[in-house]
């Protein structure tokens, strides 16, 4: 692994962890029991989600803080020259990116049941322990919880490429905002994944940690908040690249 | 249709659709049966709707980002001498903006029906449905709709022509919060449509979808959300020039 | 009038108003019958006079956009060398900013009164009548409230004669932020007039206007906002000019 | 006392005593009796603490804003040049800080008690006139209490570490957002002191201040929100050194 491998793999797997930290985090606060924000709202878990990525890419700064696969791999279909500071767009580059999402996702999740360690064990109901680590359908259909996750993420990562033409100097509070506002507008009725890491990772780690009354990770979902990002971030990223 | 016109079109094509999506996803995630957003309050749809404008402006950035044909003639009104870089004040490009706002806000709404698809079938309410597209009055009352209308579209398009007066660098940011602002506080009595592309579009993708137990689309109310908006528009941007 | 007390007079009026208009506005919201924002939530008030500063201070450009005698006298007490842009401190320019912002506080609540027309016709409440125009305390008690005001107004002007000092480009957010806060954070006794003119000049217009089922204007209380944010913007002005 | 040790000491115990009066007071105003924000959420509570950051950064603009043990022994931990503008690194300088923030956590407390003095009369629940003081655990467990603790405040100050690293121009604003983050997504447990001035200037203050029904001052849990955010913040600013 040469530096830059390292680097991205590095920055990648921090600034994931604090993403997946704080949102796993702003979810186990509203979700489980006996918390400070117990049933605290929709927003605030929108705010809770925004404001983890906002200090996720600030952690991830040396590689552009991608944090999500669907943004790597729409910046690919987008023919970006760079995927950040000097990181060169390449296969290797490309594959150290999605591993450490992957497992910035596990870690940021571990923490977080860290830190709610007591709250996990108050929870009698599976179904919110699992909300805390990975996303479940409102209304369960396939098909139609990949096309609300595509349309999520093409929202995500066409408006992130979009950044770059308009002047301003917030910095890393314009993704922080526009996550918020896509999880208030389409996160109804999948719960917004818009990132495979954000979810497979998460839930990777709920099967492989102890709590009590702890129930199964619902694998046979796991495919669609991989499969609509993935999508949705290529499809972005074509568009971007033909309108701009 | 030379260039201009073409880029024109396009953008705000563009930017609208993103404005509708969001803007009547939050609706729906609010309005709607079984979405993780239900009931979750007014001021999570006011922050849907200013980080709607937030994306739409990013997206629409090479028009300038109007997305409002209230916006577009209040800029007319006012007297700029441009629209948006190197977009001149005609008559073809003033009805080019309004034609692409108001396709954009079909096409956006079209996309948050299919975003929300499973949970428009769940919804036995077709006033909750009608709701997600476009605006009603909570106490009818033509004069007095207008009225309120007038008001808040005045408010925007004001103080959006203020902004270029004071330093700042938070760019779209800015007239998203202003939206914030004015939903908060003026959308009480008829929603704040401020826009006759928000809610004539929309209003018209209500009348094609297909969705169980749809309702009529009000056409009786559909002028108002056009006539105020329009009057409030005008009057600022008459106003700003004999202010500024 | 020389032509820079009309510049003062007009810009403080227009800016005033806006803030009167969209502060009462999201009382009006939250507190008349029958509105989309009924029971909306002290956030969404805290919110919506924050963002009604924002707008109101980019409307008010042209003199600083004060907006409130305590922050006139609060930066008169500090010894500022110019009002805003090329505005002298003198009695004359003070006086024209003090009546200037008082009548656009009547002129604000007067428009925020035609927007909600039909809900103060269907509020049966004259307490939540009178709420959207003036401040009352939560337990009356003229000496603690008046301390409450006091140290409200403190924060808020000291802080924006600290702005200055720290580096920033985020203009007007910063004091609708500011605003924001202090409303969460110590509006719960007094509902944090901390301004004069906000809350004089709607309590002149409810007086004035007509309602159905209108109660009195509580002229007993009406002192408390006036002294106690006048102290605390004298107080605030005379710190900061020890301190800075 | 040199000039330096008087500078960091003043403005750091300004700047803490406006953190501590808005920060106490958002919780005064929503779980005090008879309040205006009375159950008014977390969210709520959320934005109030970091807009408390936000003033308080501010108004502590000559000392660099530490405002918080943590955030000195972290920078110190972390090796940085200086500690503000000027300021050295020195055991001197370091004890002043954490000294003028301990001292700025009482005085602050005690302003918002008297900004709610009525209102803490009206409490009947000791527990809830403690609460506007100083955090308490949802579940009490002294292990994973500091656990939660030192996680908090290993994002925080991790990330204000960080925010060198990415240009943008919002100044305070971030970390009044990293604070509203935290909050959101890591309060849960225990509230999310993450700064020991924040928690035990307050408790010192409830222990002196008169109160009616005024219950113990929780001693046995004071140490908690000390040790916890110092070991955090300790970590973070190793950690940062290291990665960096």
């Amino acid at each position: 692994m040469d530096g830059t491998l390292g680097t991205v793999f590095v920055s990648e797997l921090v600034g994931t962890t604090f993403l997946l930290l704080l949102g796993c985090g702003v979810v186990a606060n509203v979700a489980l029991a006996r918390t400070k924000g117990e049933a605290g709202g929709f927003l605030l878990v929108n705010f809770g989600w925004g404001l983890a990525v906002f200090a996720g890419v600030y952690a991830g700064y040396k590689s552009g803080a991608h944090l999500n696969p669907a943004v790597t791999l729409g910046l690919l279909a987008n023919g970006v020259e760079e995927y950040g500071p000097d990181i060169p767009v390449t296969v290797g580059t490309t594959l150290v990116y999605i591993v450490a999402q992957l497992l910035g996702g596990i870690l940021g999740a571990t923490l977080c049941w860290l830190a709610y360690r007591q709250h996990f064990d108050a929870t009698d109901d599976a179904g919110s322990q699992l909300a805390v680590f990975s996303t479940a359908p409102a209304i369960r259909h396939p098909v139609w919880n990949v096309v609300t996750e595509v349309i999520g993420t093409f929202v995500l990562v066409f408006v992130i490429i979009m950044f770059g033409n308009t002047p301003s100097e917030v910095g890393p509070l314009a993704v922080a905002l526009l996550v918020v506002g896509i999880g208030a507008s389409l996160g109804g009725p999948t719960g917004y994944a818009i990132n495979p890491a954000r979810d497979l990772g998460p839930r990777i780690a709920h099967a492989l940690l102890p709590m009590r009354g702890k129930g199964p990770s619902d694998w046979g979902y796991a495919w669609v908040p991989v499969v609509g990002p993935v999508i949705g971030g290529v499809l972005a990223g074509l568009a971007a690249a033909a309108y701009a």
